[in-house]
């Protein structure tokens, strides 16, 4: 297992440079008087694709070597990652396919082929997923690129706090959503090297929080089945982002439904911006813990903006 | 009628400046290439408060000699005036009254009143309305702010397209939504003397084409009981944006119903941003006519962001 290091990092951040947006911070004084904090929100919402897993994604496709970027990249994911995935793959020019179970939401696969990409539907079931992928790598010999598990995407997804604390001085604490840990991974690997004194805390929703209770166990515990509003976050830790969460982050917190949507609510009304029911989380447990956050600068990773406008969770 | 001149939108800045946001100019690459313009929208959704309103209502609160200062300021509005008017006057420190209609959303009596503001209800009829607002002055010497026939009003508005050309050079044109035409005789008093070659444009729903019909007839036609998703742009032009309007503007453009929402949701989604009906009559237009914008450098104010979540207009 290879672990991305520092310069890992700070080459990715060079790589990926002409390809993503360094995202604005944005803040709120209502949000700062609510919580007794201030709070600074890097707004990976704006990200291209709409989600900061356009960074990772990047990074996986821009160091691939001529040869093999011919043959293209593939990913299962029906979420973020295999639209970030085709949009690099895109601006590459490069073939990118991206297996989906033919139940996923026609948003999320219109998503991917806007980008270029090429959806391959399977079943809704993993022994299906896993045949039909392995069949598309054995035809095309796509570079597979995991959402998460991989280093090339954990040393893309640090690119993202180590923009924030250029932006924002003096931070105590950075919050994100953790899934499968790609952003938490990438924010301990960056912080624990540039900014050792700034604490990471990791949110999650307590309708899925195995990612809580492994950090609790001290070893890797999936959830069976989970279900929440915060449907990026259902993925469990796999053992590269395992290795990031042990190691560096203080704190995983958690939140109920209704605390997520009341928080994502909060957000879209005061601060007028359009994100995910994940980037919610993060705010959720800051103003469920206000003994961990009160008087701390923080920074606080808004995750991603691809949200259905016709299914939100407030109106359902 | 006193026209308020250049000296007052730059005393207006250098005197709103500690209040509001210098705010952000977004940019979107699939709206570019959906209309073949380069489009930079100045985002006053992140305003304070919600809206460029709050700029002249600023203007004129932070304007008042102490004396009257201390007897308040006074409007009717149930929109974004009345709030932004009771933001300005907590900053200062000042009594605020609003009169509404009591069949006014509860949430817009809430954000005049969360700023310190006190509602005053009246029948929801024009006649009731003056009966009560004239009380209310009567009583308290409350100095009136129109929500756009006012100098002060219109000089706060300007500041808005000052920013915008320090912050995007070369443009070629600006559009912005009108209703009483406030931000659009603002835009025209900086523009008309700064920058006369960009060219303005105002947006307006076909259903409250008041403007529109007004700008081909010469002369002021107010709309009988206009209906339209855009509800910030019902009002009527006066005397003194019509001065503005007549002497400054390029074209009015007009949207339908179902143009205005298609633009609306096409802005949240792909710019993740929270806007107004309103603020999407614009992009609505540009939309529409390809042959004024295509190839130029277009400024589009995104006027306001205070939606209500629980009633938007592609879910009902």
């Amino acid at each position: 297992m290879y672990i991305p290091t520092l310069d890992d990092m700070i080459a990715a951040r060079a790589r990926i440079d002409a390809h993503i947006h360094n995202t604005p911070v944005l803040t709120s004084r209502m949000l700062n008087e609510l919580t007794g904090a201030e709070l600074f929100f890097k707004c990976e919402n704006f990200q291209k694709a709409g989600a900061f897993k356009a960074r990772g994604a990047s990074n996986a496709v821009f160091g691939l070597s001529d040869a093999q970027a011919a043959k293209g990249v593939a990913t299962h994911s029906s979420g973020n990652h295999g639209t970030c995935l085709s949009y690099a793959a895109g601006r590459r020019g490069i073939p990118c396919t991206v297996v989906m179970p033919r139940t996923a939401p026609q948003a999320k696969k219109d998503a991917v082929r806007g980008y270029g990409g090429r959806v391959v539907e399977c079943e809704p079931s993993t022994s299906s997923r896993e045949a039909v992928f392995a069949e598309v790598v054995a035809q095309s010999g796509a570079e597979f690129v995991h959402p998460y598990n991989d280093p090339r995407v954990i040393a893309g997804q640090a690119t993202c706090s180590a923009e924030l604390i250029e932006q924002v001085a003096d931070l105590d604490a950075v919050i994100a959503p953790i899934g499968g840990g790609g952003m938490v991974s990438g924010t301990c690997l960056t912080l624990s090297n540039l900014a050792p004194g700034i604490k990471v805390y990791a949110a999650e929703p307590l309708n899925a929080d195995d990612a809580a209770r492994s950090f609790r166990a001290g070893h890797i515990i999936a959830d069976d089945a989970p279900d929440t509003v915060a449907d990026g976050l259902k993925v469990p830790l796999k053992e590269l982002t395992w290795h990031f969460v042990r190691n560096h982050v203080t704190d995983i917190l958690t939140a109920t439904e209704e605390e997520i949507v009341d928080a994502m609510k909060l957000i879209w009304k005061r601060m007028k911006i359009v994100m995910e029911a994940s980037s919610a989380v993060p705010l959720a447990t800051i103003i469920k813990n206000p003994e961990v956050f009160a008087g701390k600068r923080v920074g606080v990773i808004i995750t991603g903006g691809n949200v259905d406008l016709d299914k939100l969770p407030w109106n359902t």
